[in-house]
């Protein structure tokens, strides 16, 4: 985009708005959902993208309209929200206690067949319980660690317990197997995978999904040998983690948070209005929080609630009080959380305003 | 509360709202706003809650009727929020650039008169043509820094000049100073307000207010001579930072969330249902996040989004799969801003909805 058009853009933005703004670029967010489209195709594997990263059902279905088999939840309120549009091929990829307990499980399960993930029989004999209640068989999928410590069973001879739990209960289908492989531990997956394996045939089961996920994990996708489809969020939108990684460029992240400099107490200082409250402590490791396109140089070292705070030492354009700029986020699931729209733009212009419709859906 | 109460409790939290679910204790926080007001009133200062740690126009109106003169907010639209509600003395104190531009500010000063912040001249451009849009004239604070490095201008010559600029103004009106003294910088902000007090009445301003806050420096309330108001917000509900400040013990925090134990992937390792997209990556400089009521000896190490990953080689009574637990945040106004409502008990029953109508206004 030409400097002016951005400039417009700005103004546009807060002059409709206000800063700060989360804004996405919707060509930037059709190649990317195009892009793990392929992805998948080209490894023969289904694409079930995770939403926690947008939480909109008006991308959940872009998604879906690409080529998505389905998509996955981390939350039963975002499979409420996915399914109130109309979505019916869904994974909700944790243990559902709460969900479970509150009779929400239950629920959703009566209006449509659910696929949730279970690492111990405690959560199985809570789905037990939400599936008779809702007078519907939950499909269970038996999550799996294969080395970074998430929730998931550490051994194939524990998941063949749970496998053989939900085989023995009516109200529970077997149907497969959820894994989150550190990027170095696509061998040890394997051979987890292909000794649960032999252990289900033994027992007369076959899984009917093998899921990998993450983002990352496009770099390896396809390598373990069995799975059938991937569920990555962050890609729809990426952000300075996805850079780091190596998945993304600049170019490829779709949401810049618009901020006003509001503030600049000293030559070396300066303050943006978004702070914790906006784009969240969340560093995802990395030195400092967010990318400043207008000023690589600034370095945003901490927050308060409403307040980013800059360190321009090593700036020599330093950014003045009034002016506008846009910051990638180190982690944009999170900075999505914080906010109850997106605004997506188009060219330089503002097209629609996108509602973060399961954000706050805690349960 | 007696132990077979709280596990009542927890069963009726999970049983109506599922699991994290965020929890307050009417009593413990009508305690707070007490002490609080009387803290204030001990020092003769006027007391003007920061409504940014409860968002609610419910907890404001508590705050008011036990003697607060009016209330602080951050952001435009939390005042828009508890203007709705019928609150009329507001001071939002920030530089309000995305809230001016979008016309916002003028907006709701067409409605009531607020009291605005400012630290530059560009900041009080804006306001002067909000007050102008709005037909009202603006009463200003200038923020003044005494040594945090947050907004606020560096020394009393600046603030002169701002003071200057706003007596020239006929649509802005001198209403005062704002400080934010550290633990540490009460007599440098004695000397920066001494010397702006002199300097002000040679150009024949007065300020009308004078306002001290943070809860921690309700140590030193009263110790600004001159001071006339004092702005405090994690008081209502304190958490670990308040405790590790000394101001607050273990039973005047008044907000837990609670969380269900969803895994217990090895013997040290453990998973919570609450995590960055609950709790928040805001550790307040504290080890770990949070602090579990249940197991004092349980760390909290990392969270992913929808996960707290707990250490517990240091417990001895690990806890299950199931278990709920109830944690007190690292910063309890963070934690708030993730939920849509708050669930206020008193005695162990349920005993309202509390709207956390504020959250997620940015601008």
């Amino acid at each position: 985009m030409s400097e002016d058009k951005i400039t417009a853009l700005k103004t546009s933005i807060i002059e409709t708005f206000g800063t700060p703004c989360a804004v996405v670029d919707m060509d930037i967010v059709e190649r990317n959902i195009a892009k793990a489209q392929t992805l998948c195709d080209d490894a023969g594997m289904a694409n079930r993208p995770h939403i926690k990263t947008h939480k909109s059902p008006l991308l959940a279905a872009m998604q879906i309209d690409a080529g998505a088999k389905g998509i996955t939840c981390q939350k039963l309120g975002e499979a409420e929200v996915m399914a109130d549009a109309g979505i019916t091929d869904i994974i909700i990829a944790t243990n559902l206690l709460g969900a479970a307990r509150s009779g929400k499980l239950a629920a959703l399960q009566k209006r449509l067949p659910l696929k949730v993930c279970a690492d111990s029989t405690v959560t199985l004999n809570e789905y037990a319980q939400a599936a008779s209640n809702a007078g519907r068989a939950l499909d269970v999928l038996i999550e799996c660690d294969t080395g970074m410590q998430r929730a998931g069973v550490e051994t194939p001879a524990e998941a063949l317990v749970l496998a053989t739990a939900i085989k023995a209960n009516s109200m529970l289908n077997f149907a497969g197997l959820l894994f989150y492989p550190s990027l170095d531990s696509w061998p040890r997956t394997q051979v987890f995978y292909d000794e649960l394996k032999a252990g289900l045939t033994e027992i007369g089961l076959k899984p009917k999904i093998i899921s990998t996920g993450g983002t990352p994990n496009f770099a390896h996708i396809g390598k373990l040998n069995g799975a059938t489809e991937h569920r990555a969020g962050t890609c729809i939108f990426n952000d300075r983690m996805m850079q780091a990684a190596g998945f993304a460029s600049i170019d490829d992240c779709a949401l810049q948070v618009y901020t006003s400099v509001v503030s600049r107490g000293a030559e070396n200082r300066g303050i943006l209005d978004a702070g914790s409250k906006t784009l969240t402590n969340d560093s995802g490791g990395l030195d400092g929080y967010g990318q400043i396109l207008e000023h690589p140089t600034a370095r945003i070292h901490k927050f308060s609630e409403e307040h980013g705070f800059l360190d321009l030492s090593k700036c020599n354009a330093k950014p003045q009080v009034g002016d506008i700029v846009r910051v990638i986020p180190n982690h944009v699931c999170v900075a999505v959380n914080m906010v109850d729209q997106l605004v997506a733009v188009r060219g330089g212009e503002i097209e629609q305003i996108i509602p973060v419709a399961a954000r706050g859906k805690l349960v």
